[in-house]
């Protein structure tokens, strides 16, 4: 992988028992599930107009083997498995063997013969090209082996010719962002200046192609959903289907970077601040409704209804880490530790097979019962994790992105070397290495050990008010330069705390979250035996946090209060609070011991 | 009409007013909204399929109609009116001139000559002739002229004979229950025991037909939905759409009164517990989702997607008031007044020309701009009264309320004399008068003469902490009963208070309302130029209150607070709050003034 990727290793604690699970289980239920519904034997093209005994492939599967495919390639690179590489291979064959001469390929169009190439900007055929471009990246860096590149770049040239060369497709950009990332791996990779343009083209045409406005785009959604109501130079606030959007972004981002392109790079900071600062959970999940899967307005943050896709905050890591290596600034790899511990990690169950795909921040089973006097009911999103989706993109988004931690620990620019994420790991080119010993998250403290570098910048996280380092620093947006560092010690303070909403936030006036460093937690009816909603905090927490094996980080509990009010159901207002201990585990792993009730913002007095 | 109505006038106040503006305006406008619809055109049963000059008949078309009719019965009865009697008269005459030699009447199936009456549980047929019976009942009363009432009573017997007789008809009980409530006008009006017979045939049979279960009801519902899952003697819940509901429940009161059947009384009595103690919004109004119209689980009261129909409301008023005829207990009429100001008087505009169907408790004028990058939009209430509804149910609804709210002021049981709700009015039977002076719900003070009355129950509103009565009582059950009364001034403590939910409300968490008397107040973005969630009530009011011509009550300012943060969207709890004048106005009377957020529950300090 390109990047810091290859360089890093991450060795123990909470995100190395993470990726061991992915490489133990996760990557392996993934593979099950595309397998048992017909996604990998899709790839063999094999389907036809009244065939019963096999499915029909959708027009986004090949992106789910893709990503699987990217996954899998990661997980080779660490630690080499025929298994996964035979995998791999197999899918490859079939890909080469059904690939046409000009070198499309797409599963969903091969089997549907009439359907002209090019034709429905919603299909997906771009979105699909890019996911198979970046595993077949990943697949090289792992391997070295060039068969799968070699295909993909052949159908690039086609993805050239069609849309550059001749424009002679139905639409100038692709209705889901994504070949964009992709052809920037590509171009990485392969150091081909045709990767480049061809994602300047499909970045910087957007929003201004005659053949993309209005049309070929589905009925639910209109130009704002799919990013193309804007020229990227004039982008302000975030808008449409939530992972289209980051996809794209972080395209921009990485683009403006790699380009100098300082007006595109403000675009990019536009709209992060407009995320982070108007749109984002308090979990870093995006998407306010489910409605286009979609941004919706400032400061609309519904916790019950919450979309806030996995995918989306995966895309939204994407963005951010891009960011983040175009400007050293804490806020990017504060959001990339937001969404690590809480909007991405509540996408995988602890039993390591079963997966979110919307991630709210309040489950009332109550729900359940709702609508009981009708077949049609009010949209609910799930309260439990399942092990595949109709539409199961986000779980091999999880696989491959858990197989790539090490690229958000660390990165370089000039002469300096950035610590940007916490955990045990370690570093090593050339003649630099480095070595971080911690028990991030469960505590503050970090022991880092620096051969060959000149400066490093270690991130002070926003949600740390106070530090400590054994050697001089100069602080300059959220990162501690040090010269000449050799074994450094940071300390930051880590206790429980109460952290509120802004005040146009709606849905948390009044109320308070716990945050312990980066760990968003929650309480659910399991460990609390009455209406969550009736539970306050205290200001005072008395907090006593305790190391949970099945949660691998701590479980928390803290002072608080029960409200109890008279039993009519108006009544002047009078209420009385008992003491109330109240116990609170990592948001992340809500819904892993059954149906629960489940809040993340309790009012507090 | 029946009971108190024709001993009552209502002379002045608040009451009064909306009475004469139903009088001056409302009715007129419902009537040409009517007419400009095609609904009362369609009484003649001239369209054919293929025609286009006029619109095919809805199947609850006649019931608008009815619904109106009624209403100007009521009107003439109080004031003789040419204009509205001759308008009747017409609609009589088309009704009279269709109805087919065995009885049938129903404007839709006259025209869809090849439907079988009586095949579709769910299309209304019994529906509308319960309305067309009690516009029957209606005008007889008001007029003295019998045609409408003799052509309703052959339906009746067409009625009865296909559906105890023969039971022939593909259901046996109606899918939107009506004709129960309209079958004990009939009763009352004629004494003919025919009547009371089929009200207790449609009563009772309810829920244990196999002809009506899981059939015949549209695709939405279920047997809940209609009621129809429970015998009226099992029923413990509150279920289903809830004008259904409580039309049915209403006739389950005034049957079980008529009859003395104890059992289902007590019925009555569980659901009656079950709406007002579990089920009700603060206005009165009920409905928790617009999923089917209708009830869901216990204290499950959103405020931004409360459905609380208009008619609804006056459904329960109707079930409320029959239960306080048959037990005075001043819960029920509490209920009454609770909703008489709040959820069904919101329901008209101060134009006196639109109305609201659902009847909200917070509106965000941001849903508009919400889901703007997609063409399906989350549903949300409408946020301004409109002139006429597809189903326009409800403004003749409120007509024929407003038009008889005569009913509610007192009734009369045995020795006493029950003074149910405080307006200025006047009631005169035989050697029996009283006369009630009063501003109520301006203030507390009630002056009423009585003439020839032996004891008089005054009922003590639970809204109401504190009173005092120049003469001796007893109180019971929230009534003080006062022997021999001659002049009793009343006077009971009102000024603006603080009132809560219980504890198991979520959505009132945390929060309070503003209740002056038995009048709700809301805030509106037009008085208050924040974000209404920004708003704290402070504990100690300081409340002004000042006659408001507008609103023909009062408006209200309160001490309260700001509330800001952080500029931040997430940091540690932290806020400052800023002294702040709030302005209240009458619930009823919000999204009069154009578009405008608005609130009923806010936070508090």
């Amino acid at each position: 992988m390109d990047l810091t990727f290859s360089q890093v290793n991450i060795t123990g604690g909470f995100l190395f028992d993470k990726q061991n699970m992915n490489r133990g289980k996760t990557i392996h239920a993934v593979y099950d599930r595309f397998v048992e519904t017909g996604r990998f034997g899709a790839l063999e093209c094999k389907w036809t107009e009244g065939c019963t005994d096999i499915l029909p492939p959708h027009y986004f599967w090949d992106s789910d083997v893709a990503k699987w495919m990217e996954a899998a390639a990661y997980l080779i690179a660490k630690k080499p498995n025929k298994d996964l590489e035979a995998k791999i291979e197999a899918a490859i064959d079939s890909i080469e063997k059904n690939q046409l001469p000009d070198g499309y390929f797409n599963s969903y169009y091969l089997v549907h013969k009439d359907m002209k190439h090019f034709s429905n900007r919603d299909h997906h055929e771009l979105y699909c090209a890019g996911h198979l471009m970046e595993a077949a990246v990943a697949y090289y860096y792992a391997t070295g082996k060039d068969r799968f590149l070699k295909i993909m770049e052949k159908y690039a040239a086609l993805i050239h010719r069609i849309f550059i060369v001749e424009d002679s497709a139905d639409f100038s950009t692709p209705g889901h962002e994504e070949i964009e990332i992709a052809l920037l791996r590509m171009y990485t990779c392969t150091k081909n200046e045709l990767y480049l343009d061809m994602c300047r083209h499909f970045v910087l045409k957007r929003g201004i192609c005659p053949k993309d406005s209005g049309k070929q785009i589905p009925d639910f959604a209109n130009d704002k959903h799919s990013q193309t109501d804007k020229q990227a130079y004039e982008m302000e606030s975030a808008v449409g289907h939530t992972v289209r959007a980051c996809y794209f972004y972080a395209a921009m981002a990485e683009l403006a970077h790699q380009t100098g392109d300082e007006k595109l790079m403000a675009s990019c900071r536009r709209l992060f601040d407009d995320i982070t600062s108007r749109k984002m959970y308090i979990t870093g999940g995006i998407g306010s409704t489910h409605v286009g899967e979609a941004f919706t307005i400032p400061y609309d943050l519904p916790t019950e209804t919450s979309y806030a896709e996995t995918c989306a905050a995966i895309a939204l890591m994407f963005f951010s880490q891009r960011m983040l290596e175009a400007e050293a600034k804490g806020i990017y790899a504060d959001t990339v530790e937001r969404i690590l511990y809480n909007a991405m990690m509540s996408g995988v169950s602890i039993s390591e097979d079963s997966f979110f795909y919307e991630n709210v921040l309040e489950i009332n089973l109550f729900n359940e019962e709702k609508n009981n006097s009708t077949k049609h009911k009010e949209r609910f999103p799930i309260n439990q994790r399942v092990r595949v989706f109709g539409c199961s993109c986000c779980p091999p988004n999880l696989n491959r992105t858990l197989a790539s931690l090490e690229r958000y620990a660390y990165h370089t620019r000039d002469d300096v070397f950035y610590v940007d994420q916490y955990c045990e790991s370690e570093y090593q080119e050339g003649n630099t290495s480095v070595r971080q010993m911690t028990e991030y998250p469960l505590n503050g403290d970090v022991v880092i050990s620096f051969q060959g570098v000149k400066k490093a910048a270690l991130r002070i996280p926003s949600w740390c008010d106070h530090f400590a380092i054994n050697a001089p620093y100069t602080m300059k947006d959220g990162y501690a330069y040090i010269e000449n560092p050799t074994e450094i010690i940071l300390h930051m303070d880590m206790a429980a705390k109460l952290i509120g909403a802004n005040e146009e936030v709606n849905a948390c006036a009044n109320k308070a979250a716990l945050m312990y460093g980066p760990v968003l937690y929650c309480v659910e009816g399991i460990d609390n035996n009455v209406n969550l909603h009736r539970l306050y905090f205290s200001q005072n927490l008395n907090a006593k946090a305790s190391f949970s094996e099945f949660f691998r980080l701590n479980s928390i509990e803290v002072d608080g209060f029960l409200r109890k009010t008279s039993d009519r159901l108006y009544a002047n207002l009078s209420e009385n609070f008992e003491n109330h201990r109240i116990k609170f585990i990592p948001y992340y792993a809500y819904a892993n011991r059954g149906k629960s009730d489940m809040l993340v913002w309790l009012n507090y007095r």
